[in-house]
């Protein structure tokens, strides 16, 4: 009674739900994937109401990997599950974009809070009373958890997480008890829209940042740019996109890096990552005196098994926490602010060019006679089709690692986990950024996945041809999982799956005829003939293109054995 | 050094691993389930070394889910997974066989000690140097965490971790780092089996409560006995059928129970469950003025929705941990060596019988000229077809409602989630099951699932093709998650899932000619066809078989419908 007296005073009352969806809105969600489940039916009503889509995917897993892709496509995404078994199908991806700083609001449908106040023995519960076990386990993988179980804290609680989740680009945990879906709460706070913006760095200590690194960059003789995947998490790319045009410094990405900057600038130079950075690349980024490098993550596979050979003593690290010079730290001034006045006040530099990468074939791949499609063919032949503004999501694996020698055209997003590297990943992240570009305006979605992985999560496919999505998919066939074989055991059969008829999958999952072209490309011809063919090749289509890619069991990417090489040897060490 | 000169001095050195494995296979694994990941990979080679098979599924949660499956048939399993990203996707079918207690050892390769104590930014890592994170939120799941940080401990975790899965009937997590998979132990403990013996009860205590029990019991007048999924899970299946037995007390079992007693015999007389109980069950129970309840789990699925309306005044719960009559508790004394003595002791009873389930088509269905398959003619006259020995999976949903009205032939293993109800379950489940069935010389495995519940784990159909396992599969065709309608959202198309052609999966999944048979039904005749096709019915073929059953979206069995609608206000309640 209290409290209905309470919402006769509001106002504008609005439901709960229909608050955390409007913000969501608001933010630039469209779309929001997920699972129905008893806990949170009465919530997903408000979805059609705010004008959202649901999407609808056959499991929890892939429905957090797609809202990883989309985010990455769209700057945010959100996900709804069911308290207990829906979430926690959906924990490996959450980590996920934990890890590679991805934001995804998650929102766990609960059950209501008199029950959980009660601790019932209900369904989905590990029939302990203990409520708040899996939202334990969640804020290991969550910059911010939102428990709301109260009406009159919902509002501040949904802000906060929502706007954590942008600033902090993780992941937020958000609980919404049956109970409180349709609780009123003051739509007028509405009205005021969430502040996402960055704080500005303290002036002066960023002027005096600046004077340093430009000091430093004013005597280097031969400086390069290295970006890498905080540049596009920490939303840097505009002033990264800036520096690298004015000043004309030679630039390279690392692997996580990789789509960072425009790749037809004349100063790009290429992938950097120790030994395995495409040809010339090592050399020129080891013999500069100055590596400017813009938003690092220093991890294994970023740095084929941590042979970067740069001395801190000749690196500028720019972050969104801090700059570093040296071994200087500023802890506190973002890269952002930095990065822009630098731009401004670049005056005069030393500059010696670099690499200039392309997209030719190897020299022996151009010699063979060879009709079977190989790695070292495939990839740069692959960099010549692709188009300006391409989303290229690359499974970890041969493609993720292929990918490397690939030169883009402008503007293309480039999706891949090469920290966390879950495998199946890719096939999810597909359906989330084809659902974003299509909102985007973007027309050609391309996954590179391999047998092994597109096992996985296959049944997000169906999810692709429900919403009627129209990716470019290529699984490539080479009998199992090739990245494990390098590592250890090559012919093993624990590395072995079961062939597929991949092809045959799409009609399976309902496609109707006509929906989805199928393909199959054994040889190098047959993928020339496949990369002329224009209602293939075509952004304009509503169809969704299937390709088998046969490749060898035994071929792989330079770089991913290399990488493999060092890896065995750590998990051998003491 | 040190280290060589102490494996030196070890008679009968064993490598970690070996030790590991061999221990598994001593308590009764057969088959290991999982993936290959980079930090497992080195241990893997051991499974055919000490002749376990592998399973080698196509991802973890169903892996997971398998696992479950096949630890509910022999009794103890184990899956590996790989850090991370192997470990997280499998949480979930972890945390359903904690909720449901059911014994899973969950090996997870570890990367070496050297990296984890460098805090090294490795792959399949949050990138923060944090190892502990992913095994502090299996703690929450787990009643042991094994770390397998140093070799002179490892044999000892090792072992305690394999008894307190086998004794607490619940997952354990031990960690593997690849650097000490090869590291030599002492393999002569091997020698000397593990004890998984449950500590006898003290002798004086047992007998004042078996007294206690006697005196209830002669004093009652229509005792009536009450089977829950503890009798199973906690291994007290021989007493509780000794007891039934001798006793002839009219038995019942709860959902969860479902398959513990024999249902031919002449005193059992149904299911359980407040409102949905069995014709004729909710009067008997209920008047009872003794109820033996043994290894009761009194959740909302188990009870209809909490509309149990049995006093504790009337009640003796028999439980691992504990004997309780009335509200006397009796901590510490195990329900199996009192129901021994008890039924050595039973003298004479007052007996008054109960309800005799039978499988009889409703007297409405056989009235009914509707040629559709109804819920209510189904699940009866699959009771007609059953065979003993045959194990039964229900997925959570129409189907583990449905088959409350299934009178099940002697020595049938019932499978299902009642409690921890995440649906994708059952198809999991079906591979370990199917495997474990056959490593039993178990005919017939019988899996009955929803469209919506199979899209969730259904490449694991090609796991089990791979397997080359031969259950007898039934997806249910009913356009949706016709649970989730009955609780909300009727004809919301968040209920609906894609059509998939089902029948041409197993194809798909690379299926050869003749592996598979596949069928559709879609009237009661064609299921009375199908259930007189031999070579379907057959327990001797090697085949698998796989059916669309064809129901209404809008049908579901009578104790589904009024679970739904108490859950439904449930959520509604503040």
């Amino acid at each position: 009674m209290a409290q209905d007296l309470r919402s006769q005073e509001i106002k504008n009352p609005i439901d709960v739900a229909e608050y955390l969806f409007r913000r969501l809105h608001e933010v630039g969600v469209r779309s929001i994937h997920g699972l129905p489940g008893d806990y949170n039916l009465v919530a997903l009503d408000y979805i059609p109401k705010v004008g959202l889509h649901w999407v609808g995917n056959c499991n929890e897993l892939n429905a957090g990997y797609a809202a990883d892709g989309y985010a990455r496509v769209k700057g945010i995404s959100a996900i709804v599950t069911t308290f207990g078994v829906g979430e926690l199908s959906a924990v490996n991806a959450i980590a996920g974009a934990y890890s590679e700083y991805v934001p995804v609001v998650h929102i766990v449908g609960y059950p209501s809070t008199a029950a959980q106040k009660n601790g019932m023995l209900l369904h989905h519960t590990l029939g302990n009373g203990d409520f708040n076990v899996f939202a334990k386990m969640s804020t290991q993988i969550s910059c911010a958890v939102s428990m709301l179980n109260d009406q009159h804290e919902a509002a501040v609680l949904i802000d906060n997480a929502i706007r954590e989740c942008w600033l902090q680009s993780r992941p937020v945990y958000i609980s919404l008890p049956t109970d409180m879906v349709q609780k009123k709460i003051d739509g007028d706070r509405l009205n005021t829209p969430l502040d996402l913006g960055f704080p500005a760095n303290d002036p002066e200590k960023e002027d005096y940042v600046v004077d340093v690194v430009l000091k430093y960059l004013h005597a280097a003789k031969n400086p390069v740019v290295l970006v890498d995947a905080c540049a596009i998490r920490h939303r840097a790319l505009k002033e990264t996109h800036e520096f690298i045009e004015k000043s004309g410094i030679p630039t390279f990405v690392t692997p996580m890096g990789k789509g960072a900057v425009n790749e037809t600038l004349p100063n790009y130079g290429g992938v950097y990552a120790g030994d395995g950075s495409n040809t010339g690349v090592r050399e020129r980024v080891e013999s500069s005196d100055l590596v400017l490098s813009i938003g690092a993550i220093k991890s294994d596979f970023n740095t084929a098994g941590f042979t970067y050979r740069i001395s801190q003593l000749n690196t500028i690290d720019f972050h969104s926490y801090a700059v570093k010079v040296r071994y200087s730290e500023y802890p506190g001034v973002r890269m952002n602010g930095v990065l822009k006045k630098v731009s401004e006040k670049l005056g005069k530099l030393n500059i010696e060019s670099g690499p200039k990468p392309s997209n030719d074939i190897p020299k022996e791949e151009v010699a063979s006679n060879e009709p079977t499609i190989t790695q070292a063919w495939f990839w740069p032949r692959l960099g010549q089709w692709l188009q300006k503004d391409d989303i290229v999501i690359t499974e970890t694996g041969t493609a993720n690692f292929g990918i490397w020698e690939t030169r883009f055209p402008a503007d293309v997003t480039a999706i891949s986990q090469v920290l966390w590297g879950s495998i199946g990943y890719a096939t999810g992240a597909c359906q989330g950024a084809s659902l974003a570009a299509k909102e985007s305006g973007i027309k050609r979605t391309i996954l590179f996945t391999g047998d092994g992985s597109f096992q996985l999560t296959a049944q997000e496919l169906s999810t692709m041809i429900r919403n009627k999505l129209s990716p470019i998919i290529f699984v490539i066939c080479n009998n199992g999982y090739t990245i494990e074989r390098f590592i250890h055991g090559w012919e093993d059969s624990y590395n072995d799956v079961q062939e597929w008829r991949y092809k045959d999958l799409p009609k399976a999952f309902g496609a109707k005829d006509g929906e989805v072209l199928t393909y199959r490309v054994e040889s190098k011809q047959e993928v020339e003939d496949l990369f002329k063919d224009q209602e293939f090749a075509s952004g304009d289509t509503t169809k969704l293109r299937f390709v088998e890619l046969v490749m060898r069991w035994d071929d792989a990417p330079k770089a991913l054995k290399s990488t493999a090489e060092v890896t065995a040897k750590r998990n051998a060490t003491n």
